[in-house]
């Protein structure tokens, strides 16, 4: 198997992790299975979707239905299963970590080749990496669960800034790409395992 | 009248009654006539917007207006009518069961005729079916009606698979509208008619 | 400095108060920095890119990162001071005022420059000048703001429509601009000070 394939492979996985995570959060409102299945692929598509909708580009999706196909049968697969055994949420934690790395990269490596400004192209990474999460929460009537908590669109945001200033001082995009994905894979790793916060605001009244 | 001519005039009919139908789901909030206003476009333009987006075409009621001003008015209309006497909301069943039958396959050949595959082209039907009622409830702060309740999305679906399926056979473009938009029709009415409905997912606490 | 440098350091002010906006409307919810920054440049930069996308334009923020710039550092600065002063809410009334009247003016510009029919041209000031705002209020999870209130989306509205009709009956571009913009200003501000009013619906029960 070449880097391509397992990059391609990678990217199918963290859509069907994606998939998954939309329904178990779902999960907790009467949604039937179109219900579940929509948010499923706002959950695992909407960031690249937004994405590639903002730079021009064919939406991913739209060009490759498998992705569509990975987070269809994720989605259902998750409903299923819910109703017969209780997954631990930490079992997602992981691949879903993968996820975002991979997301972030692919998402800033996008727009960079649109030729992108280097602060968008970053930007772009994080809304590939969070906007799933944040439809999700939003289709489900709840405030996005990113906007507090552990580091999550921080560690996506730092990796995306190391990949595009590596790209700039002349490194390589392979090991540009593997710097800021470990980057982003690290300070979630680190956060899950130490509960690493950004400040909380709170407004004087 | 011909046929051109009468599927154009049961596409302004199904924004007006979309646009109605906005306006009837956001009567429970204190909203001003503005507010009243851009639920109804929202509800009526929304779900063929996201596909044309999407499909990176020109957005429809950009490119003729009359579907805007059809929405503004039976908006407006709807608005003054609500003051004035109560309607029965199940007077909008039915025209609103064309209009997603509609929706869903002017949406499926619109993805079709700009080479989308055969899962993102049925899907590409069923968000401009309900993609409009859905940000309607998110404007309105509300869990999306479509995610439970008798069946609506599930027909939308089973039309515009039907739809792509007799296509792929090689049966003619009108024909094969006429048999995916019937079932949508047959679904939809069945479903008001004899409460069919999907099972609601529970997940394990 | 002459009038196009005044009307682009005006945008770059615009964005920079809305994002201030979106800082402080999100201030009620426990977010972190990153969900202050997202709100933030939801609220500035929401109603540009919307319109933008729908058009089929370059989405203005990716072709210049000024603004996005301006919307970071606006977002973070006005966090920082929200926990160290109280800042009187009042005292945005007027720069936003200003913003709304230039987004508008903008909004609408850009839809006749690629030849949109009219009333989608006035629709795409208003879209421009309230989605942001709409976008801020749904990330926060509340019923957008706009609907409800002294006149803000008509005020809109109505120099839009004032700006497209100067413009069909042969006015010059600059003097369109400042007789809708002042429009949109003289409306909005009488609404502060006098606390004008859209009806406010109420369905009969």
């Amino acid at each position: 198997m070449n880097i391509e394939t397992l990059l391609y492979t990678i990217g199918i996985a963290a859509v069907a992790v994606n998939a998954s995570s939309g329904v178990l959060e779902a999960g907790r409102r009467p949604f039937d299975l179109f219900g579940m299945v929509v948010v499923a692929l706002a959950a695992a598509l909407g960031g690249g979707t937004l994405r590639d909708v903002m730079l021009d580009r064919t939406v991913f999706w739209i060009a490759d239905q498998t992705y569509l196909i990975a987070a269809i049968v994720a989605g259902m697969a998750t409903f299923t299963l819910v109703r017969l055994v209780r997954l631990p949420t930490k079992l997602f934690l992981l691949p879903d970590a993968i996820g975002l790395a991979l997301f972030t990269v692919s998402g800033t490596q996008a727009a960079l080749s649109v030729g992108a400004p280097w602060l968008v192209a970053s930007l772009m990474g994080v809304v590939t990496g969070v906007f799933g999460g944040i439809l999700r929460d939003m289709l489900c009537n709840e405030v996005p669960l990113v906007f507090s908590g552990e580091l999550y669109a921080t560690a996506s945001w730092a990796g995306a800034l190391l990949l595009v200033g590596l790209v700039v001082a002349g490194v390589g995009a392979g090991w540009a790409a593997l710097a800021g994905g470990g980057l982003v894979l690290v300070i979630r790793l680190g956060a899950i395992v130490f509960g690493w916060r950004l400040p909380v605001f709170t407004a004087r009244k």
